[in-house]
This record gives structure tokens, C-alpha cells and sequence, in this order.
């Protein structure tokens, strides 16, 4: 285990990488946004990748690998405010595969894309000895009057939140939806502030958001929405290894909710909250807090308020 | 060793993918074409990933590793008759690794795209325990009356090939520039009918193209350049293993040239290689032989003419 983590590993590669004119956007946000010449859109830009192992188990539903790969991608379009519109896919094969389960894996990926429309164009296979590696490269394109980046909360904001948290390894990983339609209509009707997809964990993520956007939060924890399978995991007993989390601590720390965050100035908290209810009767949406001066993020529960110490997941960890 | 290889599979999975509107050209080119509404240019996007003791051997110099991880998807943009604009990467890292030897990667990586005017704009990270991986995504883009398919070779075409062939794995592979500057003087000065770059070996690549455009060849053995490095390979003796390659056996199958393969109307052929010499006097452009009717591949040399019966390098051989 090296004594440099992934954070630190990015910020030190991103010191220096060349830019062009076209980045409106360049690294550090959910995508990069790049001005190709379109008259009122800009071109949203993504890669990320599922390994065998690490993303997920040997002997996963292969279809369900597929759903994840194009997902987290998907995901991350849905956080700045965009549509997908095309993705390359790169393969890469363990020395032992079956011609089965990679077209399973693609009857994953396939049925994810056309559900929103996302065309398949291309790809190229390699062999990676570890285990079944899926990179996926996504296009999308976002209104320029539309595009929600990480930077932009302001002091005052409410904090909001998709879905429940926490536990999102018993399955929901593998299965999750991603928030396009969401946010397609929170960009059109109350165009949030700033806004990120949850993949380290609420306590992990919403610093980026506020490191991004040079703010300090302050978080309610009776507010914060638990998954089911969270407080499922917390009540099994623990065989081995460390105790189960708490299931408030599973709610901030366990990554890969794959939800979104986002804050939309005070005034609009209500309205926000009583039109998502009409329209999307089915998902949750909490208000978990509020944005602060300062730099700093805390947690109020009942014994008082004091600064989050908890961390989200990091991939290296 | 599966029963099925790297061409059968893409095939297989190929077959039944979602496209939609802004397709124009999907899997099957060096490079998916997309239609984004730009008045008069068409996006190229293309991801390829480069993989430990796959590509490159553990103990290669890192700046080389980020250059040819690059430098595959500029030559493919190249081989569209396009130019690059920005790329995202993703970074699997094994369980050993030193930030400085990541950090040269990126130099490497960051010094080609300079050279281009690339972007490097944004990128992930993940455990990847087989060994370092490096997956690039890039968007391009080409002026609509420029891009070259594989598809559109015609019978009578003189069929040319840039630089030298075979040998690489002697070291240009990792130092290879990508023929981006060569392709934009082509298809504005004499326009290819069709072109494809040489990743698999020029009798792997070739019947690619062959296949696309519905067409055969006829390849002139003397004609084919052959580089020092497949010549000074076949004079080494063999310690263990097969004996080396006859140095035009080399040319035609060994892989990674990454050279520009094309082919022009029979009248444009001397006008080009003029063209040429006065354009780039450092890089050999060769005329190779003719496309012709049917579908065959076929090899003339001083004891008449065959087919061709030599394979092109396969990822999964």
C-alpha cells in the first residue's frame, strides 16, 4: 500500500496537463465540457472503468457488470446537468473468457444504452491477465444555459440529496439507475447551484463539492435518508473483521450510491421539494443541510454539532 | 487460449448494438463518426487502452508507456483523415506502484498531446492488480469532405503505405509519431479513397480494408519497405523458440507499425509521390501494388503470383 492516495495522486497529475481552447470544463469535475463549435450546447466528455475484483466479484452476473460499467459514466453526465449520447467501449480479457459471458456482459451494456438512447459505436478488446476490465468512454451533450458544475454552491444553499444511502454493496451497485430524467428536470425547472453523483460517499463527495465551490456545510443528521440495506447490514452479526458500521456511518461512507447531491438556494427548497413529489413520486429527494461560510463541514444531531471526522470510500483504501 | 479469437468476438459483438441519429459511422473504422450538428466537421471518437507485459514489458521506460498509449488513438484519428482535440484517461495502477513512475507516465502522455494541441482534460483511477493500464479516450475532429473510411477503396487503385514495416517490437512501437500531420496534407491534397493505420500488420490490416470496400488485391513483394529493424531481426540467431522471420515476412505480419495504409485513383499516383517528396523528404511513401476485382489477397514476386497466406498479428495469439 503506497503512503499516496488517489486524491493526491490526481491532484498531482493534474498540475500540469495541457489544455486547449475548446475545455470550458477540464479535470476535476464529473466531466469535462468542451466547446466544439455548437451554437448552445457544449459537449460533455467521460471515461471511467470496472475491474474484476475490485468494482466487482468473480462470478457476478455478467449482464449486471455490463449495467455498472455504462452506469457510473451515465451517472456522472447526470450530474452536470447532460444527456449521453454515444460511448466506446475497451475490453479487456482475462487469459480465460467465454464468448458467453462477455456477450452477456454487452446484453448489459446494450440494454442500458438504448433505454436512454446512448449508441454503442465502437470499442477495441485487450488482454488484461488480472480479470475482465470494461473501460467505458461517453459523449454527451448538455445545454450551455443547463450545465450544473461541482463549483457554484453558495452560502445559504439547501442541501439535497436523491435516493437513500449506505449498503449499496448487498446489491444496489450492481443495479443502480442512473439519475438522468432526474436531473434533466432539476436542470430545466430549478437549476441547482452545483451538484455531484455520490461514488466515495456522501462524507467523501460533498467536500469536493465544497472545496470546488469554496464553501463549509452543515449537515442534519436525522435528515440524512438510510437504505434499507443499510440498517439490514448493521443489524448482521459481524463473523470476522471489524464490527458492521452504524447504519448513519454506512450512510456517509459507503461509496457507490450513485445518487445525486446538489444545493439550490434557500427560497427554492419548498417549491423544490413539493414539484420532485408530483413528478417523481417514487424517489426520495431530502433536504440534508445547508451550505455555510467557511470551509469546514459538520454534523448536528442531537448532542450538539461538531465537525464530520468520518471519510467516504477511496479506491485505494 | 479461448476457441474463438479477438476478430470473431468483436464480430459477435458487434452484431446487435444500440446507435441512434448522430451515428454515421459506428464499429468497424479506426474511429466511430458522429454527426453532433456541427455545420461543416463530423466528431471522431476512439479509446484503446496499452496493458503491462501485454504492450509494453514491466521496466519500460514510463515516458514511453504514456507516448504509445496516446499515440495508438492519434494514429487512428489520423487514419480518418481527421486531427485530435482533446482526452480523457483512465489509469488502472497494480498493488506496487511509485508515484514518480506514474508522474513520467503523464510526462510522456502530456508531451505528445502538446505536440498536437490535445487536452488532456480529464481522467480516473482504479486498482487494476495484474499490472499498470493505460486507457485513453479521444474526441477528434474532421472536415466532412476529409474523412477517410476503410470502406471506398476502388478496383484499378494504387494502394500506398507510409515509413517502413515490420520489426517494431524492436522499439518503435513506443516511439512511433503518430502520421497525423502526413494524413491532413492527404486528404486535403489527394484525397484517399479509402485508409486504415497498420496496428495489426500490413497482412492483417490490409484485408480489413479489402473486406470494407468489397474489393481484392495484388501486393508487389519488392515493393513492400522494409525497416532496418526487420532486417537486423532476422540476422540474430535464434536462441530459443521459432527461428526469426525472413524480413519480409516480418514487413507484411509483424504488428505496430502504426504506419498510414491508402489508396488513390491509378492517375493520382505519380502526382502524389512527387507531392510527396517535396512535402515530407524524411518519411518513405511506397506504392505497394494495385486493389483489384473479387476478394482475394494476393502476393507477386519473381516466381509469380500467390495468395497470401501469412497472418497478421492477433492481440489474442
Amino acid at each position: 500500500m503506497p503512503a499516496m492516495n488517489e486524491f493526491d495522486l490526481i491532484a498531482r497529475l493534474t498540475r500540469t496537463l495541457p489544455s486547449n481552447s475548446t475545455v470550458v470544463v477540464g479535470p476535476g469535475d464529473d466531466c469535462a465540457v468542451l466547446d466544439l463549435g455548437l451554437s448552445d450546447r457544449w459537449v460533455l466528455f467521460k471515461a471511467d472503468a470496472v475491474v474484476e475484483g475490485i468494482h466487482f466479484a468473480a462470478g457476478t452476473a455478467p449482464e449486471k457488470v455490463g449495467h455498472k460499467a455504462l452506469g457510473r459514466c451515465l451517472s456522472d453526465v447526470a450530474a452536470m446537468g447532460g444527456w449521453p449520447s454515444s460511448a466506446v467501449i475497451t475490453l479487456g480479457l482475462p487469459r480465460q473468457w467465454e464468448p458467453e459471458y462477455v456477450e452477456r456482459v454487452y446484453a448489459g451494456l446494450g440494454a442500458l444504452a438504448q433505454r436512454y438512447q446512448v449508441a454503442l459505436c465502437g470499442g477495441e478488446t485487450t488482454q488484461n491477465p488480472a480479470g475482465l476490465l470494461l473501460s467505458v468512454a461517453l459523449i454527451g451533450t448538455v445545454g450551455k444555459a443547463q450545465c450544473v458544475r461541482r463549483a457554484g454552491a453558495e452560502v445559504g444553499d439547501a442541501i439535497f440529496v436523491t435516493g437513500e444511502l449506505g449498503g449499496s454493496r448487498a446489491g444496489r451497485h450492481l443495479e443502480f439507475e442512473p439519475r438522468l430524467v432526474e436531473a434533466r428536470w432539476l436542470v430545466e425547472r430549478f437549476k441547482p447551484h452545483a451538484m455531484i453523483d455520490l461514488s466515495d460517499g456522501l462524507a467523501g463527495d460533498l467536500p469536493h463539492l465544497l472545496r470546488a465551490s469554496g464553501v463549509g456545510a452543515e449537515l442534519l443528521s436525522d435528515a440524512i435518508p438510510i437504505s434499507r440495506a443499510a440498517r439490514e447490514q448493521a443489524r448482521r452479526p459481524a463473523e470476522a473483521g471489524p464490527p458492521p458500521k452504524p447504519p448513519r456511518v454506512a450512510a456517509l461512507t459507503d461509496g457507490e450510491d450513485f445518487e445525486l447531491l446538489l444545493t439550490v438556494p434557500p427560497r427554492s427548497a419548498t417549491p423544490l421539494l413539493d414539484a420532485w413529489k408530483r413528478e417523481f413520486p417514487a424517489v426520495r429527494l431530502s433536504c440534508i443541510g445547508k451550505i455555510t461560510t467557511g470551509t469546514a463541514l459538520s454534523l448536528r444531531d442531537r448532542a450538539g454539532c461538531h465537525a464530520l471526522a468520518l471519510h467516504g470510500y477511496t479506491h485505494f483504501a
